[in-house]
């Protein structure tokens, strides 16, 4: 029996390996100081301090731009001067986009110029065509192929606000699908109202990609208003618009992902790894995206460093994330035999709204020690809720080769106001909701540092 | 004795014309009209419907552009379309200012680009300079002459946000007088936080002149986002901005007054006036500045047509208010010998917010009258304001010629997050407040035309 019981057992571990991790446990006293700590934090101002010094002395750090170079020292200086114990670059490469220059007009009767955005990757081009409106990508898909020869396509998807930017779903997958779309209808030009639930006059950048073997138009993303305008125009009657776009791909660039550690006091090769990215789009300040990110990961680390946490806290800047996650890429493959020692990880990539939900990619594996973690963020207003969340960008290719997660959810209500636009500002940011974003950070670091026992993190599984 | 009283009464007349009016009185039946006639324009939709009319079909119409000429032809059209009994238009001609293109960049260790918008008649040119930052006019007025040689004059002043918008003396008053007062302590080029309540990244452009005699600097407004980041990082340390204007003087143009009339039925040679400014600022498309004031007053003639008002309804749609009131200086010159007839005005050049206040110069001279308006007026939540207001842009030159005129005030507290920038769009705009305006203007014009006397119009007072 106890032979049969055996076999029985070891074939359950491998059909179900979740079922057979011990439970990881965390000590009262760690429980203890993290409940300090998270207090403590809710009154600093470090966080606040790093994402002003990044936003206003760098200000926009377009991947491949001059200012990405001063980015990356930035980032050395400024983990240096928090007293990290290790600070070091990993070189990350990738074609670099430029934006020279943009403009669009209505023409004729009601000639008037319409504010727009080049979406990132588009190639330049100057195209004037009567412009033919599209409540929403299913309407462009649903136009016979060729019938847009010789015209704008313009999708008008309105984005929906919500907590969680599910949204953008809709908004970003225009953006990136919607050119392509376009070309195969015939299209010679693309616009869309911008992935963004503002009213305002700032268009959204963001990427797209043009799909293999189509001859790239012209793409770019009008102000929710002027969308709005546009389609007033359009109800009117034939609408012509000249879109002029300078901008393409401009060569390589190598860029640095930037890395500071608090050196474990106990298990130094197991890391815990929190970061943001380091560069932004162009048009604003990236405060909330993700200058954010990188100042409350770089304080916690900083904060944490007094309190000698037993594993190492590894802080990552990742280099250019807006135009396809390059810098997560380059950790993921440079770091690909180390996943198992990357105990969890945590990005901070959707702004400075509350936290307001707790999510890991452990949840059924420990939820033990997950609920521990939980009891120290339930002040801080975080609810834990199990299956909403996910890995934030950048670290998304490492848990794909299994590293575990864990998911601080921002209240991205207004996130979409700003996100890729020139509002993205560091006066967006309200310093008690950045301090409570760097307390939860603070406690989910702190805990998974000192606990005893991993999160699943394991080569070859899907974190 | 008769003799004697006369005398001393004529005198009296001639010392304090104000005590000899005979009381202007309302009747019965007007009144009751008015009180029906506000209650239908709150639900008419005609004043939204010719400023949507404007903004979309025109946009931003700079005096002097090519989308000057479209404003005056759409203003006829509207006019007719509208039933206006004549329709005509009076020359209005001034010096064209044109913005071809402004930049702004923070140079060396912190590179970034700025926001700026030229001032209307500002001249051209670029300057590369280190930037002396002043909290306010007063700070830089205590600068010592000359001490700003080859620097570039920051004057940081935030305007505050006040119902009737009476911080605009402030702010307007750097635009107006920053740059020449700059220029006589040396400066090579003038920067101002924009006369603005609002934190985005849209400047507000807005004229300026400089003073007889000194040699004209470039001037511009930064938006209040990007002069809070300049500020930061003066106090950092010396910091070296480009400014680069491309703008300047280019001849003559003529415009035209646009106006419409709904000619009396029992005095039709006494006109009550209303109006608003058929131009704009050229970033936005001159939503509350001022189709809303063109919709308000075009819709109330339109409105007042039917009911056969005694008196003519003159509207008139002023060109060039922006660029120094050219449009009411032209009207105030060509009627000069007609400020008798012009029994009373109201111009609507403060946005759409809700009106609140009333005012009018007679105040003393007819309290009676305007008491029976104030009571039509009331269940609007409009309140009798006597001294808090004044006529309202293009109908200065002529109440300076004696005109009377009154006030109806807007909610302004708003008004200067969108004034003379890009966001000054048609969806800032409540349709329900414009209504209340337009319901507001109407029993005010309906009651102003059908009142058995006048308001005290008179050449050579100060209406």
């Amino acid at each position: 029996m106890r032979t049969t019981l055996l076999a029985a057992t070891l074939a359950l571990l491998v059909a179900n390996p979740l079922q057979a991790a011990q439970p990881t446990r965390i000590d009262a006293k760690a429980l203890t100081q993290a409940a300090s700590l998270r207090d403590a934090v809710l009154r600093d101002a470090t966080a606040w301090q790093v994402t002003e010094s990044l936003t206003t002395e760098v200000g926009p750090r377009l991947a491949g731009s001059e200012a990405d170079a001063r980015a990356v020292e930035w980032a050395k200086a400024k983990f240096k001067a928090l007293g990290y114990d290790k600070v070091w670059t990993e070189p990350v490469t990738f074609p670099k986009w430029v934006r020279r220059g943009e403009a669009a007009q209505v023409l004729g009767t009601h000639a008037q110029p319409l504010r727009v955005a080049a979406l990132g990757g588009s190639a330049g081009g100057t195209v004037e065509a009567e412009v033919v409106r599209f409540a929403d990508l299913a309407a462009l898909e649903a136009a016979p192929d060729g019938s847009l020869a010789g015209k704008i396509a313009f999708v008008d998807y309105q984005m929906q606000r919500r907590r969680d930017g599910g949204d953008y779903r809709n908004g970003g997958g225009i953006r990136g699908r919607g050119p392509s779309l376009a070309i195969r209808k015939g299209a010679a030009g693309f616009l869309m109202r911008s992935a963004g639930t503002d009213t305002s006059r700032a268009p959204h950048t963001g990427n797209t990609r043009y799909e293999p073997g189509l001859t790239p138009i012209p793409a770019a993303a009008l102000s929710t208003i002027d969308a709005a305008q546009l389609a007033r125009l359009v109800a009117l009657g034939p609408t012509r618009v000249r879109l002029a776009l300078d901008c393409g791909w401009d060569g390589e660039y190598t860029s640095q992902n930037v890395i500071g550690e608090i050196t474990g006091s106990k298990r130094p090769q197991e890391v815990v790894l929190i970061g943001g990215h380091l560069d932004s789009w162009d048009y604003g300040t990236g405060a909330i995206d993700d200058a954010a990110g990188i100042g409350i990961t770089m304080a916690v680390g900083a904060l944490l460093k007094p309190m000698r946490p037993a594993r190492t806290i590894r802080v990552v800047a990742f280099a250019n994330e807006e135009q396809g996650l390059w810098g997560g890429r380059a950790y993921a493959d440079r770091h690909a035999a180390d996943v198992a020692n990357h105990v969890i990880a945590a990005e901070s990539d959707f702004g400075a709204g509350r936290i307001y939900g707790f999510d890991a990619s452990a949840r059924d594996l420990q939820p033990a020690a997950l609920a521990q973690i939980q009891q120290v963020l339930a002040p801080l207003g975080i609810e834990w809720m199990p299956g909403k969340g996910d890995p934030e960008s950048d670290i998304g290719p490492m848990t794909q080769r299994g590293m575990a997660w864990a998911w601080l959810g921002h209240d991205g209500s207004g996130y979409f106001d700003l996100h890729h636009n020139a509002e993205d500002t560091l006066d967006k940011i309200a310093p008690k909701d950045l301090a409570q974003n760097a307390a939860a950070y603070a406690v989910f670091t702190w805990l998974a540092a000192q606990a005893d026992g991993g999160f699943g993190s394991a080569p070859g599984t899907d974190g």
